[in-house]
């Protein structure tokens, strides 16, 4: 049986990457920064996203599309409260999103009146490492109670990102939690990985997750008139 | 390609059912206790299990298989430390234990000598539920910070267990986690089951838990005997 699956999860995953550029260059003609927001369940992914829409929604217009296993609407209920357009992938027990997933969601959002799309991947530290969307960015975000010995337990999910956020450091008084051991896994695996430990509870160390996810618009920016320009 | 894939999906799970039911003929014979326990990574698996091996092991003699998606034996280190015999499977990036795996690890520990086996699957609310291992009973460990919606977004892996642990509960004071909301949607999902709100850290709760544990050896040892006298 082995020999029979192997090809067939490597066609998946080549078709997955295919599918995943022409997602990117939907993005790139769209002038959208995205951003795909790994984590593992509770780590609070739909918490940052609400943080960062309510920190730039003043300068940027922002889609978001929530990831889910099963039918509830929590997340993408709590993302358009905060009056943004958000689209639910329902993946029916799948564990991760693909770039398949996103390419049926991606025409449902005002790709051309946004400047940033977050997409919240569905809670798991593993299988979403590898299956890429066509985003710009992957973001881990990891919280201060799982524990600090999550790179050394996960490591594939932190090779391949461009921010690592670290929620819930509030809890930090209350839990054994080694910064410098998480940090020093973290280096190993994805050495100078921006890095931004927060509280969405108490606000605490947001901005400057806001301020960069901002500033890596400009690039963007850039590249998009440079495509227009050479076509 | 879906559908050349979906029936090899339904294959390779009915091939780990078989070989599920080996492993828990294996168990029955030698009269040991199997439980799998599954958690999102850093809900305190490990924790708990080292908090029930230090109130059982003057009554039983307890085997661990540590699941883990990397060559790290952090975990199974510490199981040797308190004294039990451990096993590691490093499922090299898969993100679940299968029957497949635990019949090769078997061998590997000496279940004529022990009364209880847990194994430690791998952090991920999702994958696991879907592959029987060939144990009596499933365990989940969920955590008050993962939060109170565990359950209505990741339903099935509720479904299937027989108990239901909710760890760190010396954290309530610092969190906003709804009991009742939560227990609500277990009831949902899976009525009656047995549920131990604890704390490893404090040891409050644990007692309920481990004396549930104690107790289901009973039946087990009844079954044996059963299983002997009819051969």
């Amino acid at each position: 049986m082995t020999r029979t699956t192997v090809p067939i999860v490597e066609e998946i995953l080549s078709a997955n990457d295919s599918l995943a550029g022409l997602n990117r260059r939907l993005l790139d003609e769209a002038g959208v920064l995205g951003i795909n927001i790994m984590a593992s369940p509770g780590a609070g992914k739909t918490s940052v996203i609400l943080q960062t829409i309510e920190a730039l929604k003043s300068d940027l217009q922002i889609g978001v599309i929530e990831g889910d296993t099963a039918a509830v609407t929590i997340d993408a209920d709590k993302v358009m409260t905060a009056g943004m357009p958000a689209v639910q992938i329902n993946t029916g027990g799948q564990c991760h999103l693909d770039a398949v997933m996103l390419a049926k969601a991606l025409p449902s959002l005002p790709l051309e009146k946004l400047d940033l799309l977050i997409v919240e991947n569905v809670g798991n530290l593993i299988c979403p490492a590898a299956f890429t969307l066509g985003t710009h960015f992957n973001v881990v975000v990891a919280s201060v109670p799982e524990g600090d010995d999550k790179p050394y337990k996960y490591p594939n999910i932190y090779r391949g990102i461009n921010a690592l956020i670290l929620n819930k450091i509030d809890l930090l008084p209350y839990i054994d939690f080694d910064e410098a051991y998480f940090r020093q896994g973290i280096e190993i695996l994805n050495p100078g990985v921006s890095y931004f430990p927060l509280s969405c509870k108490t606000g605490e160390g947001v901005a400057a997750w806001t301020g960069w996810l901002r500033d890596q618009r400009l690039p963007l920016d850039i590249r998009a008139a440079d495509s227009v320009s050479t076509r």
